[in-house]
């Protein structure tokens, strides 16, 4: 990408330099580390536990997992991950993935969303993603697979703001 | 923008869904909840004083404010804003921009933010961004305007997750 990077290749750059910070923040972060509240209240009535951080973790886990069919890349590899990570908030459940189990899933989701990505062109970036139907995709096509990036991207660098404040010296 | 969509657009369309959801939130916010800090630590030795929403906010205005000239659309419109709100740290100066002042400020540079971006084509977009040479582009030109819009995006958005803790009932 020395010169003239296509725009689909800018995005491609932007969710990279996410997921990089990502690994860094996560893989540093012990067993004990990822059971620690994300900005813990001081007043436990006015802010009733936050979410941890092997949830938040989890729950991105879901959401790139779910973009391997949404880009028409391949079925998922975790949807069992929906239950704990998305359709229940923390702590409603006993029987959440380890922090072991979520690492792996974090690993293997987000190799093979990249192996995906470095075979699109930017003619497949602006292809309808597979949740929208043809017929809506006719009236907006900005419902697009770039848009699904930039919207994940977003998405991964919102969370990252929470996660980081699990850091003991972190000032937000 | 209903159809075919340049990638320009997206990430403009991206931009612009994350300044509304800002705008939301810091909007819905008393001048006493803007001096509230993100995630306050329980334990204040172990998390000595997080940033205040009114920090974040500041910050955000004063880094946005900076894309005027780094995008060439026009001279800063704030630029006494870097001292209070990104050189240094929260708390550590008594006369920072009042809420007042930073609601403001927020307003207007996002604004002629859009003003200019509305001007701009998919070339333009294209073009290398005011801090880096022209020496330093031929050698890599994602250093260029659309790169500019997808990190400053992202690094809204990363904020937005913090701040969005300073609500009262927010799990994270």
């Amino acid at each position: 990408m020395a010169n003239d990077p296509s725009f689909a290749a800018l995005g491609l750059k932007a969710w990279k330099t996410q997921i990089d910070r990502a690994d860094k923040l996560f893989g540093s972060l012990s067993s004990e580390e990822v059971l620690r509240e994300i900005a813990p209240g001081r007043n436990r009535e006015i802010a009733p536990g936050r979410n941890r951080v092997l949830y938040l973790w989890g729950h991105l886990t879901a959401v790139h997992d779910a973009m391997l069919p949404l880009l028409a890349l391949r079925e998922r590899l975790h949807p069992e991950f929906d239950v704990a990570f998305i359709s229940n908030p923390d702590r409603s459940r006993a029987d959440i993935p380890s922090h072991e189990q979520v690492r792996g899933a974090w690993s293997v989701v987000n190799a093979e969303l990249w192996k995906g990505f470095e075979k699109m062109s930017s003619n497949d970036w602006a292809l309808r993603h597979s949740s929208v139907s043809e017929e809506d995709f006719a009236k907006d096509a900005s419902r697009n697979r770039f848009a699904v990036l930039l919207s994940r991207t977003n998405h991964l660098s919102y969370h990252l703001g929470q996660a980081v404040l699990a850091r003991k010296s972190e000032r937000a």
